[in-house]
Formats: C-alpha cells, sequence, structure tokens
C-alpha cells in the first residue's frame, strides 16, 4: 500500500497548492518525490542550465529492472495565474467546488500526473507491485522557453542507461469531454521575423525619408496570397499567422519609421520539413520584393531582411499501432467513446520525445487550460485514472 | 543704447547655455526678459496649465503704444539634445569652432530670437527709439504638445487689447543657405489610428481566433492605393504616411494578436479643409473594408475603429503682399537672392497666428536643427540681424 491519500484529487491538490510558475519548481517536484518513492521508485532530480535562460529543476523517476519499459511524461510548471481577482478561488488554494477542482495546472497538467501516479498507486495496491519498467519524465520547463527541459531530461535518462519502448504524454488533449481525442502527433513550427529597412524622417519632408510600411505590406501580402497546402487525411492544413508588427519602435506621428517587421509562425504538416517551408517563404518573400507590378512607380526590389527564430519544431506521427490502439482500446472501455486520432493544436514535449520511442498524447479536457478559473471536475479525475489503470496494464500484458 | 552686449552670437550664446529641453524654462525666458526690458519692453510671463500635459511659461513683450503693430514669434524650448558623446561640443556649452556656434536651439529657433532682439538694439542705438508698436510671442511649448504654449498666448495677448497687423515667425526656413525660402503658408495636418478588432488566440488553433493583420493589410491597401491629389501651384501634393504600427501589444510568437492598428499622418494642401479630407480617408477605409472582391474567401466586412487624433491642423495661405514683398525685398537686398515663397515642410506656431494677423515665417538654415551638433555660422547671424533690420525698418516705413 502507498503510504499517502492516493486519490488523483488529494493528489492533484497537493501540486495546486505548489505555485509552480513557470520556472520555479514551487515544491511540486518535491511532492511528487515523496508521492512516488514510497511506490517504489528511485529518483533524480538534476537541475539543467543554459545562458540567457533560468535554472530548471527536473526530475526523472523509474522503476523496475527488466521488462518492457513504459514512460510518463509531463511538466509540473504553470503559466501565471494573472490577478486573483479573476478568479472565483485563489488559484494555488485547490478550492472544490460543485464537484469541480479549480487551481492554475488543474487541467494542464498537474491533473494529467496526478492521474497517472494515482493510478500507479490503485496497481500496486491490486498486484502488489508495478510491472515491468515504469519511468516518470517531468520537467519544469514546458510552459517557458523548453531549454532546460524536457529534451536534456530525456538525454540525462539515456545517459543512465534508460531506454524506453514507448511514451504517454499527460497533457490535456480533449477539446470538450473525456474520450474525445489522442494525439498521434504533431505539426512543427516555424517563426520568423521580415523587416523592411526604409530611411527615417519628418513626415513633413517624404521625399528625404522611404517609409517602409507599404513594402512590408506587400511582403505580407506576398506571404499570404495563397494556402501553403490544401493539409491531407493526416495533418491539417499548414498556416502561417503573422502575430507582431512594429514599426522601428515608433510613437510619434510627425516619423517616418526607420524600419518594419512582422513577425509570423507556421503550423506545417509533413508534405513540409523546415527547410523545404523556410525555402518556400523565402521564394515568396523575394518574389513579392522584386515583382515590381505590385509597386507602381517604383523601380527597385524591397529590400528586406529575413530572422528565423532559433529552433523549429519539426512535424511527426507516431505509427505504433499497438502503442496507439491499446490506449484507444482503454479510453473507449472506460468512456464508451471511440476517441480521435489527431495531429491537431499545438506543439508538446512530444516533438522532444518521439527521437527516443513511439509517443502518443491523452489527458483531461483542455478547455479551461491557461485561463482564469482553470478547474478539473472531479469525475474526469476518477475516468482518466481509470483510462491510465487499463492502459497500463493492458500494455504491460501485450509486451508480456 | 542697450545696456548688454547686442551681438546676435552673445544674445544666442546667454540663450543656448539655458538648458530650455521642452517644456523646461531652463532660464532662457528670463535672460530674454532682461534683454527686452532695456530695450523699452513690458515683459509678461503667463504660465499656461491644462490637464495632461505640464505647465509651461511664456513670455509676452509689448513695446510702444501707438501706430502700426508688428509682431515676432518664436519659442525658447529646444528638443532633447541626445547623448553628450554624440556632440563634438556640449550641447548647452554654446562653444564657437571654425566660425561656428554649437548648441541645441542654435538654429531652432533660439538663433531666431537672438537675430530679432540684436535687430531691435540695433534699430534702437541708431534711430533713439523703436518705431510704432513691436510684440514679442514667444513659448516654451512648440517643441512639445503646443497646449499651453502660442495658441493661448495670442488669446492672453487678445486679452490685453493687443492686436497686431502682421507677424514674422523666426523658424529656420531656409534648407540650404540664407536666401533660400520665406514661408507663407502650410499644409494642413490631421492624423489617425485604424484598429481592426480580432479575435485573440493560439496560432495553433486559428478556427478558434480570427487574425485582424490580414484586415489591415487591405485596409492600408485602400489608403495607399491612389495619390489624394496632385498638388497645385502654391501647394505640394496630399501626403499620407502611415508612421506606427501594433498588433495589439502582442509579444509572443506563438499568439495570433487581438487586435492589428496602424497610425498615419496626413499633410494636406488647400484643396482639403481637415473635414473633406477626414471624409474621403473614411470613404477609402469604408470601401476597403467592404470590397469583398478584395478577400477571397471572406463574407464579412473587416471590422475596424478610426480614432482621429486631436486638433487636426488647418491648411493656410498668406496672401498679405504688402507683407511678403517687404520681407522677400530686405532678404533679397541683403543676400543678393530671391527667396522661394513656399508652402512646403512642417506645421509651425504659425498655424495659431493665421487666426489673428497675416504670417509670415523666415528664420535661419535648418539643416542641423534637431540632430547633434546643431549649430550655426557666425555670418549667418550677422546676415540675419541686418535682414530682421531692414524688414522692420521698411514695414514701419510702408505702414506710417
Amino acid at each position: 500500500m502507498s503510504q499517502f491519500d492516493a486519490s488523483p484529487a488529494a493528489i492533484l491538490a497537493r501540486l495546486i497548492r505548489c505555485p509552480s510558475v513557470t520556472p520555479i519548481e514551487g515544491g511540486a517536484l518535491g511532492e511528487l518525490e515523496e508521492m512516488l518513492i514510497p511506490l517504489g521508485f528511485r529518483v533524480e532530480r538534476p537541475v539543467f542550465s543554459d545562458t540567457n535562460t533560468p535554472d530548471v529543476e527536473n526530475l526523472l523517476a523509474f522503476s523496475g529492472d527488466k521488462g518492457p519499459h513504459l514512460a510518463f511524461a509531463g511538466h509540473t510548471d504553470v503559466v501565471p495565474a494573472g490577478p486573483d481577482s479573476d478568479w472565483q478561488h485563489p488559484p494555488f488554494a485547490a478550492v472544490i467546488e460543485n464537484g469541480e477542482l479549480f487551481g492554475r495546472g488543474a487541467v494542464d497538467m498537474k491533473g494529467g500526473i496526478a492521474c497517472f501516479v494515482a493510478a500507479l498507486a490503485r496497481i500496486q495496491a491490486r498486484e502488489g507491485r508495478l510491472p515491468g519498467r515504469i519511468s516518470l519524465i517531468v520537467t519544469g520547463d514546458e510552459e517557458g522557453p523548453s531549454i532546460n527541459g524536457t529534451e536534456k531530461l530525456l538525454r540525462f535518462a539515456a545517459g543512465k542507461g534508460l531506454s524506453f519502448d514507448a511514451c504517454l504524454v499527460g497533457e490535456p488533449t480533449n477539446p470538450d469531454a473525456l474520450g474525445d481525442m489522442i494525439k498521434i502527433g504533431r505539426r512543427g513550427s516555424v517563426s520568423g521575423t521580415v523587416t523592411v529597412e526604409g530611411r527615417q524622417g519628418h513626415v513633413a519632408y517624404p521625399h528625404l525619408a522611404e517609409n517602409p510600411v507599404r513594402g512590408l505590406a506587400t511582403l505580407l501580402d506576398g506571404l499570404l496570397a495563397r494556402p501553403l497546402d490544401a493539409g491531407n487525411e493526416r495533418f491539417q492544413a499548414t498556416n502561417l499567422e503573422v502575430t507582431m508588427l512594429d514599426a522601428g519602435g515608433n510613437t510619434s506621428f510627425n516619423v517616418i519609421p526607420a524600419r518594419a517587421a512582422a513577425s509570423f509562425n507556421v503550423r506545417f504538416n509533413d508534405e513540409w520539413t523546415p527547410e523545404s517551408l523556410m525555402a518556400e517563404i523565402v521564394a515568396r518573400l523575394d518574389a513579392a520584393a522584386t515583382d515590381l507590378r505590385l509597386r507602381p512607380g517604383r523601380s527597385e526590389p524591397i529590400r528586406y531582411r529575413l530572422a528565423w527564430r532559433e529552433r523549429p519544431s519539426d512535424v511527426f506521427l507516431t505509427r505504433n499501432d499497438a502503442l496507439i490502439g491499446v490506449l484507444a482500446a482503454a479510453v473507449e472501455t472506460v468512456t464508451g467513446r471511440r476517441p480521435a486520432l489527431s495531429t491537431s493544436g499545438g506543439t508538446s514535449d512530444a516533438r522532444f520525445i518521439k527521437d527516443y520511442c513511439p509517443v502518443v498524447e491523452f489527458g483531461l479536457v483542455g478547455r479551461t487550460m491557461h485561463m482564469a478559473n482553470e478547474r478539473v471536475a472531479l469525475s474526469d479525475l476518477e475516468t482518466l485514472t481509470e483510462i491510465y489503470d487499463l492502459f497500463i496494464t493492458r500494455w504491460f500484458a501485450a509486451h508480456a
């Protein structure tokens, strides 16, 4: 028997009461360590560092020494809560009202961790031991820059000789109700900033200046003129969004800005690699910059710079039918609903894990994530714990 | 005889050594008062206030009690100097090197004031008295918001029963050399901000959000597509410049911004009133917002807001041939060059004065204004003093 209240709500309340706003550990990994040791896990708490980013604490827990190896991945860091006054209950108080547990991280994703730990406790209580080998890969750097988190933790685990046969990520994956959706892949992500250089000057003397805004508008037209693709049966269409605009930091109505910049992000499907997509964007910008038909009266190409943001995320698709099938069946057995197998939505740390083993994602309902009054139904915590319990049990049975 | 060194360089050095960075008086109006009293002026130093703007000191000086009334208008406030390290000589030290006097305000426009005071001192020394009635309207709020400056000072003067027959503004008007240009009018100026409302969201879920940037680009295309007019023999073409861009203050590559805004300024000629121009801009925006041919696949007009900046400046053209003729002839007599009569360039406080009396502008060479190493040739100070002397003498002779 475990030596703590192993109901998922009790575990989640302990985690929410740790104000682990990224990148602060806030006691959350410590709570987790205290729960995992009685379940028989060995726990490491490596701190990773980098230039220009804060140091971040992480947790690697592993049990068993032979047999198939299942990993669970997640994060205890949370996004900021915003003003307390926006919340019905304080964001780190874990108050239960009308069958819902309120708190920052309730669904993203202390709730997923709580259900996994609760499932392990039930299996141990029922079977007397945990099956095979199980690892928990838990970072404090998922909501932040993701520099000192899962990617380094995976290398750390590999350095200790741990290798995984499959991994379940506990991020919230269900849009509306438990059982909606399993994520079996993610689109890639590339970001960049295009800057048009002009010449600063007073608005009353435009002939002495050169306004870069018109050139930037032309380049954006070129970028946005036609879709990048139409999507396919595996992925949504590739999509480009302009996210930031800046006219050289100018704050005066009387000044023609020195430069104008637009930043953009592209979520791309498996019809592209980061490299082929970046080449297409450059080609579109170059075409718009040099097509003088677009700019009557102008005889020179638009002078622009394109800066890519570091570290594009590659697209991936998990093709391990055994892993996907066992998880989908567990979801259907418990909820009575057949989950969609989806590649929609944002990136997650699964983009790092996919280089080590097949990875799928299933967790709580994401509707309130990152919002004030983030909360989870107690019944959802119970249901997800049952799903995780069944998934773990069946996955090890299938790999026995 | 005046009781101070009345050479224009000595007067200018005294003024430059007062660090009167707008809206700070910095001692400059005090120096001026000390020079004008020995010349027989009565001096008032009203302080004007308003909500949301700093209090500003101003100076009204007037001499004589009958005869034609000539006003001179200017400002002692200066724009910030920027880092001292950008300057060959400290910006408030009034150092002379190679026949040039360095300092913030040397040409814009403590230099113009210095030449006018020097001209008055010469006339008084030569004639034993100043002719008719002369007023100096000097503000400390020209480089700032112009809320607590010339406009209020003119009302203050009117309240004291002063009314002017003509006014000379001493702003720098010559692009390259003394004698280039008299300003006989100014274009109007209207500023606004157009904001497209979208719906904020995560870039990975564009169907749950609405990116306002594309709509903004369409509206800007509509604004910029064709010239507002071609100009005429009196004025340059009306010109619109986009000066600021903002994507809802967004600072994340992962967020579709809630709104996108562009600010613009229009300098317009006498083919427009502020009202007719604003109506044309609204018409262009409405046309672009509702022309669905511009936006394939969209069925709704672009929702936008247009906020006009307070207080458009109206266009004006001075048609007082006597005033313009006397000034142009004085310039030509002293410099041997016939000045262009221009309406180009930015606005000045002449836009307020034109409601009270005919107004023209002539001053130093503006090439270094608002820059590091702002400076004036000592020979230009002498030449401008001679021009002002001759202009004052001839103007009163013509109105005797």
